[in-house]
């Protein structure tokens, strides 16, 4: 195996602002959009998006795959929802309680959300999980949830990837199952007994550095016999893929209907919002809980949500996503070929994971996604990705333009037979 | 004692919307902007809003004293605030990254709040706290926190006020202690012993319904010395008081700095944020934990902040609402004593309450608030209210005219002899 090349790539703008932010923010930055993460090159600060075109600090511009790690679904700075904030903006953003299209979105969700008989808003993704399982101890008055092993649901001490600063009581009541194993979410339930309160399910399997699987029919349905069997929540954490595969929810088209379902993400194209949907089942459960924010009732990102959701409730939204993604996907698996490179591409085409063969350590997936960004492309080395409605045919081309070149540097860097 | 006259308005617009909330919210709203915890004839929807003057959605007008619950603190739609916030929205919101304004933002609280050398940003003020929380844990490796009994530090399940949903363990590593008692904190931190990981309090006592009290200094510097001793964080709690009462932090005039603070509310006027700001001592231990959200990075929230910090950094901000707030509480002091009505004011003029003698149902105090409503006033009957740069000394004397008869109401409704 030869060294990996370097690609480092002249960025003074940002470099001059992460010698600044490293003063005045640990690390420089927090979580998910800490470049200092990622391979070397990556720019950490942005000036200025439209569509799924995202400029750096230092004014190269990106064809965008990771809409800002999933806000972004209709287009940075869509026009429609942007003046729909902007009207409600004109009235007003926060007051003393919410404004009326409080109850407009709310109806749109439960008009739009298959299983949704009433909605509430929060702000962060978090919040929303939260809220669920805090709603499935409510309404059961037990305690034992169930979480896939890996599976992110927020970066707060229950459900953190980290555990530093988390104690062991944060996480007394969950027990793990392995996802798309029906038998383990059973041995799960089975450990819980008569302490179930819920089961938490993402959409798909979106772990990072993992092949993500879509959620197996047959473990949706046990999940929710799981569930029936002792009146315990199942609850859907649609944050990360809610509204992309299907407006309905991510397991309408499995059949299987959740109780209690989370949003957040792309719900108000990029408007800070997150929402939890629910069945009557649960309603006086969330009467009882007190689950509030500052900011939750702020009307500008539900005027942003309300114009968002009414446009990702055709059918067209996710197809369209799906194609781009299914042009982007069979592109590139053409160009592996070629060029003789073993990769996997994985999840559903709105939302792509691409890993490749023999790369333990991600060196092959880093430099792909290195020779990709300098040539005007920002796509992820381990997260998934995620296209959006502003994905035209011709960005998906100018994308493949870039990676047939960062290809061909894979094939180069990682001969077959080192 | 007299039965409570009835003082029904009739709000039809709010009505309908309310029927309609109710048919998708569970209870018709979650949380603390739920008016249906608050004597009947307050409305729960508003429409617009400017500066110290809110509207509900019937179209009455009210000079307004609750700031939307605190974070209107420069005026509704302040036209500064949301021109910088509209300078950034033209050019994003979210991206893959931040946005360059983080960088000013977090230079800006770092040269604004005394004790800070770094500040990380969240969205709910709880947050904020929670963060607090994490990093008192992960920098020292122990577990317990103290918090005042009663005290509110947000709507999660380590703190939240309402134990539905909660479980024992979600508060297995707090004690309690009593605000200002001195005492009580350092046997709550022997009761820790070698476990100590952090102390939380707020800027003053601000519990609703009980009179505030402000901090004493004594208590500050008991709070600082068992912080000291064990090394542990002291954690200011500056989520509600923060920037009302002085830019540095809200303990800085006793002379006492925390090591870690959590903002909210009025940091962005009204825009979604949240901070904390730490000290170098836990600068290491922010780089260790993972907490982070999707739209932590926002940046049209960075750049209303500061906009907002840079208004509220003046000492005049803080003096003028200080100033505001005397002349209503010397106001209705006045009014008060001239008709036979008893009554306390408590906590800075910034953000008072006003309870009644002789009031354990609330029943005056519902009254005085609702003949204030409908002569044009908002103000709220146990929950500290909220003064602005935006109120001038015609929006109190506007108010007061209210308060009079208001009083004059509840000396009708309550003769003293009763």
């Amino acid at each position: 195996m030869t060294a990996q090349p370097p690609v480092r790539r002249a960025l003074p703008v940002d470099a001059e602002l992460r010698r600044r932010a490293a003063a005045v923010v640990p690390g420089g930055l927090w979580g998910h959009m800490d470049v200092s993460r990622m391979p070397a090159g990556y720019p950490q600060f942005f000036e200025h998006a439209e569509g799924c075109r995202l400029r750096d600090a230092d004014g190269n511009e990106y064809v965008d795959f990771m809409c800002a790690y999933g806000p972004m679904v209709l287009g940075y700075r869509d026009p429609q929802v942007e003046a729909a904030a902007a009207a409600q903006a004109a009235k007003g953003d926060v007051f003393d309680g919410p404004a009326p299209v409080l109850v407009d979105l709310a109806e749109r969700f439960v008009e739009t959300v298959a299983h949704a008989d009433w909605a509430m808003f929060q702000k962060n993704g978090a919040d929303a999980t939260t809220t669920c399982v805090t709603l499935a101890r409510a309404g059961t008055g037990r305690r034992k949830i169930l979480v896939a092993k890996g599976a992110y649901h927020g970066a707060v001490p229950w459900c953190s990837p980290s555990v530093a600063g988390v104690t062991a009581e944060d996480r007394a009541h969950l027990l793990e199952y392995e996802y798309n194993d029906a038998d383990s979410l059973r041995a799960a339930a089975a450990a819980a007994g008569g302490d179930l309160a819920g089961v938490v399910a993402t959409a798909f399997r979106h772990d990072v550095r993992r092949d993500q699987e879509l959620a197996d029919p047959a473990f949706a349905r046990a999940a929710r016999e799981v569930c029936d069997a002792a009146d315990a929540a199942l609850i859907l954490d649609d944050v990360r893929a809610g509204f992309r595969l299907h407006p309905a929810g991510s397991w309408e088209p499995l059949g299987v209907r959740p109780d209690l379902s989370a949003f957040s993400k792309a719900i108000a194209n990029g408007h800070a919002l997150a929402a939890v949907a629910g069945t009557d089942r649960w309603r006086e459960a969330a009467t009882q809980v007190f689950v509030t924010g500052s900011f939750w009732c702020s009307a500008v990102a539900m005027a942003a949500s309300l114009a968002t959701l009414e446009r990702l409730a055709a059918p067209e939204a996710s197809q369209h996503m799906a194609a781009m993604g299914v042009r982007l996907r069979d592109g590139i698996d053409a160009q592996a070929a070629a060029h003789g490179v073993s990769l996997r591409q994985s999840g559903p085409p709105q939302m792509p994971l691409i890993l490749f063969d023999d790369d333990p350590d991600l060196a092959k997936g880093s430099l792909f996604c290195l020779e990709a960004l300098r040539r005007g492309v920002y796509l992820h080395p381990w997260h998934n990705m995620f296209l959006s409605t502003a994905h035209r045919p011709e960005d998906v081309d100018r994308a493949l333009e870039a990676t047939d070149a960062a290809l061909a540097a894979v094939a180069r860097g990682f001969p077959a037979a080192a």
